[in-house]
This record gives C-alpha cells, structure tokens and sequence, in this order.
C-alpha cells in the first residue's frame, strides 16, 4: 500500500465510523480534516468534494460486507444451510463496535431521497445485489427440498429485510438486550412457515 | 390561536417535513429563517436553541401520530379488531405526503445515539408508549380467545415493528410498489401465528 492509499483508507475507515452513527449526509470535508489532523486541501487530494467522498465510502462499505457477510455465506453449502449462515452473518455485520451507530447501509437508505443520484445509485445497486444473494440461497433451498416448492423468495427476502431492521432498531435505538434472541425466534418461525 | 402560536405552529410544521427527510440532527435554526422567510432572533423568540426545537418537533410528531392513529385505534372494539385498526393506520401514517420522506419517528431513532440526552428521552418515552399500546392490543386479544393464550405479546410487537420498519423501508428507499402489500401478507402470517 502507497502511501497516499495508507490515507486513502484512513479517511475512509474514519468516514465508515461516522456514516455508522450519523449517516452519510452529515459527513463534512471540513470536520474530517480536523479529526485526522489533515489540511483541507489534503483532504481534497484523495476525495475532491463531499459527492465523491460519500461515493468512495458507499464502496468501502460494500467491500467490507462482501467479505465479512457474502463470502463467509458462500463457503456454506447451498440452500439453508447458506441461508442461515447469511442471515447470522448480517446480524454479526450489523452489532459490529467498530460501525459506531449500526449499520451505515440503514442510515444511508433512510436518508436516499436526499443523497446525490450516484450516490444512492451505487447504494441502491448494492442493496439489490444483496437481495439477489439471499433470494437465491432461498431458490437453493427450494430446490433442495428444505423449502416449500410454493415459498415466495422474494417475500421471504422482504420478510428478512423487516427481521433485520428490527433488530437494528431494537438493539441500537432501544438498546434492548433481547433483540436478537427475539430475532432468532421470528427467524426460524418465518423458517418453519416456509416449509412443506 | 394568538399569532405567536401560529408562528410556532408554522415552524414545527415546517421542521417536521425537514424531519421526515433528514432526520433531526440536519434540523439548523439558520436554514429554518431561511425558509420561513423569519430573522434569526425572531425565530429564536420561539425556540431558544436546536435541542429545544428538537424537542418541540418530537412533540408535535407525538400529538399528531397520537390523534392519527392511537385515538383511531381506540374507537375500534378491543382486540384483534383494534390491533389491526392500529396497524393499519400506522402503515398510513408512515406514508403521508406530508411526510416528506417517511416516518419522523423513523429517522430520530436511527440518529438517536447522536441525540441531547431530553430530546433522546422523550423520543424514547414516546415509543416506549407506543409499544405499551399495541402489546395492550395483543393482551385484549389473548384474552377474547381471538390470540392463543400463550402467545408472546412483546415478540408480537418486536416483529411488528420489523414489519413496519421493513414496509418504511421498501417503499421509502426502495420505492417498491409491492411494499404495503407485502407487509400486510406478513401481518395475516403473524396473526395466524398466533392463532390457537
């Protein structure tokens, strides 16, 4: 790593922190200088207005969850068994202390109205791909004969969406110390529905 | 209503649009004159600083949604019939036009660790009331026999949270028209979960 990728990534790790807590909106080229004591124009050297800065961390989020969610799912076999290592894996992603607030993926779409067009057109492509990835571990268990040949992949999907948004909300904004045991409940009971 | 009243009525009104898209730390007393067109001071008459603006809007939010959708669930017979009046017109409430990018309540909580310390409280009393509510709803059914006697109202409103929460964000960031219908087969699901 160059020097200048060494800074690069620094600048990026500190944004994923505050994108984590306070979405990617309130990210400020100014306030990032002076917390990791770098001039304005340094700053500018790596990300030359707040569009490309908020781009450059939408792709650093999508990296660091393609490897710590996506892959660590791939490596399960196929069908429920990927589906429950996903879904544990998302919850992992999500209670992680190093993303400070939760998860930046949930701050950034509730403020997408907001964010530039490449912006929330790079994060909306990522969403999409993770719905693509659970909706065929769902496919996959389907055909495996884990999953009823009926279910609806894509309602099970937005079902999953909703698991997960609940227990982001429960466990950060309410700081309830059962929101995953609850969220493991409705998991295997939408599991359970599913089957034959 | 005295003009002072009306004045203070037009900012919060104003503010709770602002809200609904950018949540409450984007809320800035220089960009509110600008809109309404008030000096600084003159709108500084009203509410001395941000937190008590904050704090304001989170007040008039929870007078709204109070006279939107609590009191309408009240005049629904108790039980399963007003749990699902409740849902409903929470589902509605979220999306209003009004509201200019969703549920206020929504977009608090998911700043909320970055909240004054008051404004946190009373956004957290307000849902810690809402939840009370609906678990109300659920018990009132358990007891007409409408829900198993064993069901577990407080994972009923985790997941219907989840539900909601999930409705918000398809159709929101989204802008998934299957949204409301989704969400409203979850619900029948949910329910018939909690059959006997």
């Amino acid at each position: 790593m160059t020097t200048m990728d060494a800074v690069r990534d620094r600048i990026l790790s500190h944004s994923l922190g505050l994108v984590s807590a306070r979405g990617l909106s309130a990210l400020s080229i100014g306030d990032l200088a002076r917390d990791l004591h770098l001039s304005r124009s340094g700053l500018m050297a790596h990300f030359s207005d707040k569009d490309a800065l908020q781009l450059g961390v939408v792709e650093k989020a999508a990296t660091l969850f393609v490897y710590e969610v996506v892959e660590a799912g791939s490596s399960a076999p196929a069908g429920e068994k990927r589906l429950r290592t996903l879904f544990a894996r998302w919850l992992t992603w999500s209670r992680n202390p190093r993303l400070k607030g939760g998860c930046p993926f949930v701050h950034a779409s509730a403020e997408s109205d907001s964010l530039p067009v490449d912006v929330r057109a790079k994060l909306n492509a990522f969403l999409d791909g993770w719905s693509e990835t659970l909706q065929n571990s769902i496919e996959d268990a389907k055909i495996a004969g884990e999953l009823a040949p009926d279910t609806d992949a894509s309602q099970v999907v937005f079902e999953l969406y909703g698991l997960y948004l609940s227990h982001h909300f429960w466990h950060w904004s309410m700081k309830d110390r059962l929101a995953q045991e609850r969220t493991q409940r409705a998991f295997e009971r939408l599991l359970a529905a599913s089957r034959g």
